[in-house]
């Protein structure tokens, strides 16, 4: 019989985070877990007593399979960072005390590469003090941009969702007889997968979009006019997908650039558009074309009926591997993906150490962004088979059915 | 063997508007139609000479099914109003010679009622000129503003797709641990149909939104704040749905109160935010809450990847039996739909009048809509039936197949 274990998520939410949560939760129970505790809203949660008994929420297989289709953190979140453990033992005494009182021997952190520091500090604190807790990491982020792993769980079934519905937009700005001109707002403040993702809605049966900017470099706003002016010339529809993150030389982004913006709060705060709204609105003062601005917002995250399977998969996958990993005696690591196939794809998990991993961030190689603002095909490649295949959602009433939360 | 026929699509895309296009090409060429034209970027088209033998185009099974699933107007479509007849023969004149150049007996137009209007001048000029062209009606428009109807297809489509998105938002709001605010923006300038959709969100898996506000009543911002700070108070996420026509007591639309927002384009116009933008700027600088803004813009008139099985159906049906009537001898009428059974829910198609719906707009009756910021059980009631069972996209390499433009 192995000990207790406890499980948190943090960060983000993903369409497929949960599946993470099932594939830990499964795993530890047919493994002879005792009992499995879900922190709520991660490591804050904890410090708080707020944690629930998840054999108690998680019931039956059906309760499972909705687990798996439903998006968002079932858990709950936070984007509480641990603070550095010298000069601030009493935070980690604590979180020790309150395992040690739980009789947990395994501990799981579904998240990024924030929420990696977490299983960092805290394995570190543990060697310390010679615990004999375990400590890993379950990777996640929509973002892509985790270290050492080939992909993020999350990233593929956003980048299905992404590039789905690029397709419909595509087909939306064809109707008319006159040129219109779209751009597309994606997820990314740093790393640019998400919007690269876009790449993929080309295909024999749509012309893709036109433009593909991404924060990995540098934004050239005169460059970006004169592209624009050239493709608006044919007559034609243009779809043009940002980064929210993208940035010109001085270092500012892009939306930090609309000085005409002035709406002033109450408290004296400037809020300003979008970098989206602000280039629509800059090609349809100066170009005279028709101009529309559309931010694909929370929907890219947690877009739970249009997931891809294979994501679906692994992100259990990496949740399952975790708590084997664990029970064999590991800590202070977190799984990764790693390709051994690229054709047939084929994906494997590893585990490696969070040193490595913890607060760094991976962008996209400049090598796959061209000169004439798009990506190569070794991108569209490598996004490809993180988006095959579907999990179907549990349609109840004609919507898709998820998981209560019921604490 | 019956005469030619003509088919334009016009207005805004929907996700079904080419189930209706099928409907009428599969129904023409099985009832023995020599010819069958599609207008490109309907009526405009006609006049430039813009059109294709759709035979041609639409060549097999897998084509149709295709078509089905493809969002946005195939055909193309256009804004264009015809003018009044009287004064302006020649532009009918123009009309007349081109259907009878191409020997065309049967003139179908799917749109909504700027749409219709076109049919009524079309049949009341052929009526006055003797004509034995026939001119029908092929309902469609996600707003459901069409009188008469019992709904128009492309509603149930873009109501599924709301419904299952504000599940997905509701979801993603609900992770952190402090209260946060979200203000959906849904289509509607007049005819708040869509936005009343969001109610089904609520059920057993999900606490649903909280406020709901149509352009059918006068906004009161005052009341509108004094309720979020009320519901803010309790400590939890809050989702509101907003219709982007929704207006305040003097007439000016919400997103016109931002005096504050000052772009000043090239031309000197004035650029506004939205009216979720706006109200998401006021929450947070008065109540100093966390709030997003979020529009679901083109996606829900055009995310096919998520169709209402229902919708799809109905809107092949009403395609098939506008050619239907048209070869049976009638014109200057629309196909409408007449809800014979509430439960079961159960439709059939009549065609009615074009000059009783031709520029009405049907608008949601006042008493389904509450004092408490919400809508009757008898709307959503109304509603429901119209999102049932899904037409499963034909997926090629992760993404939703749509038949290609290749014209």
């Amino acid at each position: 019989m192995v000990g207790n274990v406890i499980v948190g998520q943090s960060g983000g939410p993903t369409s497929v985070i949960n599946s993470s949560l099932v594939g830990v939760f499964k795993t530890a129970k047919d493994r002879g877990a005792k009992k499995i505790y879900g922190m709520l809203h991660g490591i804050k949660g904890l410090l708080d007593d707020q944690y629930v008994d998840l054999c108690e929420k998680i019931r039956t297989d059906i309760d499972i399979d909705l687990l798996k289709r439903t998006p968002s953190s079932y858990l709950g979140s936070c984007r509480y960072k641990l603070p550095e453990i010298e000069g601030n033992e009493a935070t980690y005494q604590k979180i020790f005390a309150k395992l040690e009182f739980l009789d947990v021997k395994y501990f799981f952190y579904i998240g990024g590469n924030d929420s990696m520091d977490t299983i960092k500090k805290l394995s570190d604190y543990g060697t310390m003090v010679n615990s004999d807790i375990h400590f890993m990491g379950v990777p996640k982020t929509i973002d892509n941009d985790l270290a050492v792993t080939d992909h993020t769980p999350g990233f593929g079934s956003a980048a299905k969702y992404i590039a789905a519905t690029m397709k419909e937009i595509i087909r939306d700005g064809l109707v008319y007889d006159y040129p219109t001109i779209t751009i597309v707002e994606i997820m990314g403040r740093n790393a640019g997968w998400l919007t690269a993702a876009s790449a993929l809605a080309k295909g024999e049966d749509c012309e893709g979009v036109d433009m593909i900017y991404l924060p990995e470099k540098v934004f050239d706003i005169d460059k970006f006019m004169e592209h624009v002016r050239k493709v608006s010339v044919a007559g034609r529809s243009v779809v043009i997908a940002i980064s929210e993150g993208i940035k010109v030389a001085d270092g500012r982004y892009v939306f930090e650039l609309s000085d005409h913006v002035e709406f002033v709060d109450a408290f004296g705060h400037k809020q300003l558009a979008g970098s989206a709204k602000f280039l629509a609105n800059k090609i349809g003062a100066e170009l005279g074309i028709k101009t529309r601005a559309i931010e694909l917002s929370t929907m890219q995250r947690c877009a739970a009926h249009m997931t891809s399977r294979t994501d679906i998969t692994e992100a259990f996958n990496v949740g399952g591997a975790a708590v084997k990993a664990a029970f064999e005696g590991e800590t202070g690591r977190v799984v990764v993906l790693k390709r051994i196939s690229e054709d047939p794809y084929m994906c494997i998990t590893e585990t490696h150490d969070v040193h490595d991993i913890a607060n760094v961030e991976k962008k996209v190689p400049l090598e796959w962004i061209t000169d004439d603002d798009y990506v190569t095909e070794e991108l569209v490649h490598y996004i490809r088979p993180l988006i095959q295949a579907e999990l179907s959602p549990i349609m109840v009433d004609g919507l898709p059915h998820h998981l209560n939360v019921n604490f």
